[in-house]
């Protein structure tokens, strides 16, 4: 006598001589089920869930009907209300009867998110967003359930709890969909933060053996931190965490402002005007979105998950939210909660039936951004003391350990995005992203994204023919060149650049009555014109880091300590800052350069861990209530120190 | 000392003493709390449940520590689970802080649906969209929650119990909102079917002592019945049940096909076909809204929830839902269960916020239009067995009592709405909706709509100038006209017009090789033409009341009766079609005509009772899942008993 065993959530299926163990049957179907023990019934790892015991989901008879009773060992290794769950230990329990049995997925795997720094942060994925394979028993006149109903009963008999309701659009399709897959089907379904909410259908496709949408095993998500001048997307497989692709661009709402109080004062004056900057957002995350999966031989509504991440102006402007008041005191948002949106009510064209998840906003409207830094860096799981710098065009500043975290925000400027830098670009193929001066010739050499060597280009010298020239510097490069400049002397610690030097070097010069420094001749540029870097850029980087140095030092006297244990430099920077450059500016307190870790877009990060882990979804929605906001700007002594941070050197 | 007590959901509020009983407290604002004992505490019918005692909000505190102790009156009339809910007495609990009261609404309401027959069936309204006032503490730098988070707290602290969520569109505008109504406003909540689901806002406007939108208390919703060739909408108050309007008009789809089987292959044999036919009857369900609101002085965004009826063809047309396996064998639809779905998601312009409530369809899938006519007519509750008509392109007979309920449908063609009989129309101005017939001068009376008097115009005289001119027949008519055809022996009993008569009254007439009786000549018509009934008029009719007759006759036999105790024929006629024109042409079994009572559209009206009354909707739910569907075109005679059936004459 055989009897057919299904193990979820991987779909396998076979049929089993009665008697035989789950732990067998598992192994001869190539499941995954751990048991340190080798069987014994001892280590209690290997316990499984028997749901159901009947696959033409007609009748839902007691699963225990179809198993072995009880072993010892099980009443021994199992808690009450698990065996009521239909808990078992897959090396104890026999089959004597057709069964569908659900394997923990926890333990199986030890997936990671690595950060663009390199260091890998341990994250399990735990994905909202499942596919099951289901097989259902055709309509026919003696079991003409309609669609709907035949689906979620199968769902229950394939071992998914509680209520499933199913999204218009995939019930809309459900019919033809079903019955040209000859009922063979993969089912995506997506949980929301309430465990106790029940679950949604949100795709319907045939079954196939490699899977399909470019062999992913289940579906693909994108995490977006969408910043004020950069927008950042990551292309993520939902059941590993894999990275698949990165793309980002400018947001094209600098068009309309460069700040987000111009913004929301367009947003607020003009008719339509709320509508039209979320149009320019929303255009940008689509884009985003296409450039990524094309390559991946994936189509838009393959994307069935997407996390977005921003300060609490983006976030109003980009989910279309009345931005009036977030700009005035007492600076109230619409929400803070997270928040849990359908795609297609954004206007975001991935799976129609797909959700968007909003990070949570902080106390003192600290933006979902860096609730995302939190969760990416962890510092509340730390013993040490960790200053977290994230560098955009408002900067967060965090302070925390284990004990008590801290949390502040800045006004930056574009300018270490390389916005608002008079040759600045984004980080892309092109932008000089390193910089070095020497100290006597006051010559520099720099190193181009495309390049992978150091260039060193003398007054008149002609260029290399295959190397990419140089079209404009990325913030990475701006604060290095700040730093070479001030190491050499070009610069002097108020930031004035030395006239003088004029008589020494033709690098320095007056043009237009402003003073500047020439990073690139026109002869080696792409654009056919000086590269250089002005007296007005230098300020704009030192208002900058001067707005982060003071608002560390505010978080570290709040905190009650003189000096941290760790710095963390973070920002949607192509690549990372030379820590050593930043602290030369003095962005930071000064400390042991061992000490300072300089990582990519953490805020990026952190999403894409919400995008692969409800657990990290829950632990957003905890830190965000408990960070403790400090308000910097309103302290009494905060203009005089501010200025007295503009000065560059370590401090 | 003045403590304030605000009553829900009438949101009256006040000051009173310290020490005044609720019910006093009650009396003095206007608000009904029922107490037959006079305040004795003796009747336990003052029950008030003592939500949260703040009413800023900030803080929920026990509502206890502002009341006076339990008295022994109290402990006895009510239950532990219901004191623990902070249920109280309103005659014995005193008043010594600021309290919020919820009443509860059943008792003192006593609306009710009055059938278009006349006939009022009780409905407790119990809507699923409430209306609450608040007043919230306007934000400042000490409690500058999020708006979300204030409303939320304040919905709490007003007696809303369990989740509240609020819909993107809601959120989008609540900022300006509050602000702009000095942070006093009314909030539309929405519940689903199921209780534990949570709330969701889906409204908050400005309070105002007049209510708004033409002077309701709470909101509106409309009823629409989808017909596959009439679409009937109603304007319902929902908190009173008060019918506002009505309006209908030809289902647009009919330019595709008469009948759904054209429109279904049409859906399945064109590219966007199915898009094109939603897009039509959405249309059409949009135009009659608009059509409704006006007159009332609303708005389309004022109607806070709409309740959809159809048969199944036609649900799945109108949600856009797959359909090309409806209409063959074994019949499958996508869907069965109730459905709520987003009124955008299906382009329908009421209060973007809002749902549409799509009711369930039965076993068999006879559709949720016959759902409504079952909870409309209430079988199910009768101690005797009711036969229940109801007159439709597709016809649907049930058949039950308190003890069994049975139901079947058939094809009867869209003849008896008016449609595919050459001079048929709608009920509207200018409708033939009654007809006599001299069984000695053949000359015909017909009565029209807008007129009130019978007319009998003979051949030749001119009609009255501020009449009415006849311009087509109802569907009420063309039932009247083929009675009093065959009872003034027009027509035989096979339903051939007497040709032979030709040569007596020129009413009867050959006209392109076909026989036909002329009702109005042109003269008398709007038209300029005459209106005739033609041979094969009176075949479309024999075929819709044969298949009527047969399936009524299979429902008695299966469930063991040879005759009923009551017949109710319903139908979406303006007016109603008349018992015994009807009885005449052997629509149904005869019987005493006493026992025969014709009602107008009962699926419309159990479409209002369910817009009004959750727990309409779930005895709809109940009544879909236990109704037995009775297959009468697969019985092996059918073909033999319809053929008998088409003759005329009572039977």
């Amino acid at each position: 006598m055989k009897y057919q065993v299904v193990f979820q959530p991987s779909g396998r299926c076979g049929e089993v001589e009665a008697g035989t163990t789950l732990l067998a049957a598992a192994q001869g179907l190539g499941v995954h089920v751990e048991a340190s023990c080798g069987g014994a019934g001892v280590c209690g790892k290997c316990v499984v869930t028997v749901k159901t015991a009947r696959l033409d989901e007609l009748d839902m008879v007691s699963s225990m009907a179809h198993m072995s009773p009880l072993t010892d060992e099980e009443r021994r290794c199992l808690a009450d209300e698990d065996i009521e769950r239909g808990a078992r230990l897959a090396c104890q329990a026999r089959v004597f009867g057709d069964v569908a049995v659900t394997v923990p997925e926890a333990p199986q795997s030890d997936a990671h998110v690595i950060l663009e720094s390199g260091e890998a942060h341990e994250v399990v994925p735990d994905p909202v967003v499942r596919r099951y394979e289901l097989r259902l028993a055709p309509a026919t006149l003696d079991d003409a359930r309609d669609d709907m109903t035949r689906l979620i009963d199968g769902l229950h008999g394939a071992g998914v709890d509680g209520d499933v309701t199913i999204d218009t659009t995939v019930l809309r399709e459900l019919p033809s969909r079903l019955r040209r897959a000859g009922y063979h089907v993969f089912v995506t379904m997506r949980r929301g933060l309430d465990e106790s909410a029940g679950v949604e259908v949100i795709r319907v496709e045939p079954f196939s053996d490699e899977g399909n949408r470019g062999n992913m095993r289940g579906g693909v998500g994108i995490a977006v931190d969408v910043g004020t001048t950069t927008i950042a997307a990551y292309l993520v497989e939902l059941e590993s965490g894999r990275l698949i692709g990165t793309a980002s661009r400018m947001n094209s709402e600098i068009a309309i402002g460069g700040d987000v109080l111009a913004r929301i004062s367009y947003a607020i004056g003009n008719e339509h005007g709320r509508e039209r900057l979320q149009k320019l957002v929303i255009g940008d995350i689509n884009d985003l979105v296409r450039e990524l999966v094309s390559p991946a031989q994936m189509d838009v509504t393959d994307v069935d998950e997407m996390v977005l991440v921003y300060n609490t102006a983006m976030e109003h402007l980009t989910l279309g939210l009345d931005p009036s008041f977030v700009g005035k005191s007492p600076f109230v948002p619409a929400v803070s909660a997270p928040l849990d949106l359908k795609a297609r009510d954004l206007g975001i064209a991935i799976n129609p039936a797909a959700y968007v998840h909003s990070l949570p906003i902080e106390a003192g409207f600290v933006g979902a951004d860096n609730v995302a830094v939190l969760i990416a860096e962890e510092p509340y799981k730390s013993e040490k003391t960790r200053l977290i710098i994230d560098i955009g065009t408002n900067g967060e500043i965090d302070l925390g350990s284990r004990t008590r975290l801290l949390s502040t925000s800045c006004a930056t400027g574009p300018a270490l995005e390389g916005a608002a830098i008079k040759h600045g670009m984004r980080a892309a193929r092109g932008a000089i992203e390193r910089v070095k001066i020497d100290a006597k010739t006051y010559e520099p050499s720099y190193k181009v994204i495309g390049n992978d060597k150091w260039q060193s280009i003398k007054t008149g010298e002609p260029v290399e023919e295959n190397d990419v020239k140089p079209r404009g510097i990325c913030g990475s490069g701006i604060i290095d060149v700040m730093a070479a400049l001030y190491d050499a002397g070009v610069i002097a610690k108020s930031g004035r650049i030395k006239s003088a030097l004029a008589s020494v070097t033709t690098r320095v010069r007056e043009t237009g009555g402003m003073w500047e420094y020439v990073v690139a001749w026109a002869s080696e540029t792409e654009t056919g014109r000086d590269i250089v870097v002005t007296q007005a850029d230098v300020r704009a980087v030192q208002l900058a880091k001067a707005a982060l140095y003071v608002g560390a030092r505010y978080l570290m006297e709040q905190y009650g300590v003189s000096e941290v244990d760790e710095v963390i430099l973070a920002g949607a920077f192509g690549s990372y800052i030379d820590k050593k450059s930043a602290m030369t500016i003095g962005m930071f307190p000064a400390c042991d350069i061992e000490r300072v870790r300089a990582v990519g877009n953490a805020a990026g990060e952190g999403a894409r861990m919400a995008l692969i882990s409800l657990a990290k979804r829950r632990e957003a929605a905890r830190v965000a209530r408990e960070v403790e906001f400090v308000e910097t700007a309103v302290e009494p002594d905060f203009q005089e120190r501010f200025m007295d941070a503009l000065a560059f050197g370590e401090r």
